[in-house]
């Protein structure tokens, strides 16, 4: 007999940000499998057992949460933010292509939450309010010198684009060669914000232009969102500016 | 005195997929504004106001709920999907841009949910695995030799594409345009996915490969994703096949 598999965004990391459709499926589940700081933000239940497990093991806790599943288990494996944007969701879907046959019969669904670029945008105004890409800074498993050339291919034709995974202790040069290859082909005003932990109580939004950003300023919960060349910054006496990028563009622009 | 207006993103459909955050937002508010199938979603309160609008007078409806706020009201402007993206955010802020000084002092918010293309992609597995863009369609606000060469850049850099407002009554040849545009950069074989009302009684997904990819499948409410390269199918006996972008890239692929 075979279980169930749900794989659960957090959202960005405050209960409010949590979808009724998330809670239900952590509150219904028997084992709860994650990385140890995302399980510790679900609520204990009676009866349900947990498996935290290190940052970089997403391969290993994928197939223990399918082997329990297989078993029979209601198990859920969480995510912070979206289960599908560099997260659990894929590394789910690999482990079923290499592993057991019968891991093709598990029920396995994924459960939305809000990604971190749309926390981090909601935060400033609309940064991301016209076409843009998503992508991760980590060379673990891609070569820099395809990051180089996703980063130009996205600065040169208009895109605004949002960095997540950007720096990490194993990965400190990375967000500063990032940097230096959007300033080639973005001007120096172009606005950057750097955004953590929305909703969570040590939330952080700083914003400045892409000549004076600093990779110090980011950590490994960092996410960050750099303008395109229409993206524009609305001042407010007495209030932070609003960021955004127009909804209409026009040909010159890329 | 200064009301305050927040942008709230209701989601793709289904109560359990808004947010604590944007029901408390919206119970909150003395008067909704909206497109009218999305103001239709949110259940009723006594006292409060509700002001729908066609599909598209953004701008007009924007200006209406600023207006209302700085005289003072707590006004709520619903989204479907996150108001961030392709949405009211960015409309909101380019009339405060434009407007009244006043308007700036309003408290502006702006309330996350789930967007289309995260929850399209939660249907099938983890498409959006990778590195991906999202672009809008439309060519109503720029023109369509920029969408052209933004879909060939991101097809050609090895990014997934999620297409927003692919077609309506008044764009019928965009997406057949795209979806040549597409096949000049990718195997016909990359998988292409529908998605439609995630979550609502007319949720509708199919899944085909980009050498059959048929516009008159979509319409207004559809987002599609376009696979890269890298994007893989597992098959499953008896059950749906789950589509996933792999984690880790090699140089090759873009």
């Amino acid at each position: 007999m075979s279980g169930s598999l749900a794989v659960i965004g957090l959202g960005p990391g405050g209960p409010e940000m949590l979808t009724p459709e998330a809670a239900t499926a952590l509150q219904s589940a028997d084992a709860l499998y994650g990385y140890g700081p995302y399980l510790d933000r679900v609520p204990a239940r009676g009866g349900q057992t947990r498996h935290a497990s290190d940052n970089r093991e997403e391969g290993a806790r994928a197939a223990a949460a399918l082997r329990h599943a297989a078993a029979g288990a209601r198990v859920a494996l969480v995510s912070g933010g979206d289960p599908g944007v560099f997260a659990m969701a894929a590394a789910v879907c690999e482990q079923i292509e290499r592993g057991d046959a019968d891991w093709r019969q598990i029920d396995v669904s994924v459960v939305s939450g809000v990604t971190a670029m749309l926390a981090v945008a909601a935060k400033v105004g609309a940064p991301l309010g016209h076409d843009f890409c998503a992508l991760s800074l980590s060379d673990n498993l891609k070569p820099w010198d395809l990051i180089e050339r996703r980063l130009a291919a996205a600065a040169g034709a208009g895109f605004v684009t949002a960095l997540y995974n950007p720096i990490s202790r194993r990965r400190p040069w990375q967000l500063g060669k990032a940097f230096e290859c959007l300033r080639r082909h973005l001007p120096a005003s172009t606005p950057v914000i750097f955004g953590r932990a929305i909703g969570r109580s040590d939330e952080k939004i700083s914003i400045c232009s892409l000549d004076r950003a600093d990779p110090s300023a980011a950590d490994m919960a960092t996410l960050i969102i750099v303008g395109s060349p229409q993206t524009r910054i609305v001042e407010r006496p007495g209030l932070e500016p609003l960021i955004y990028t127009p909804r209409s563009a026009s040909d010159t622009s890329a």
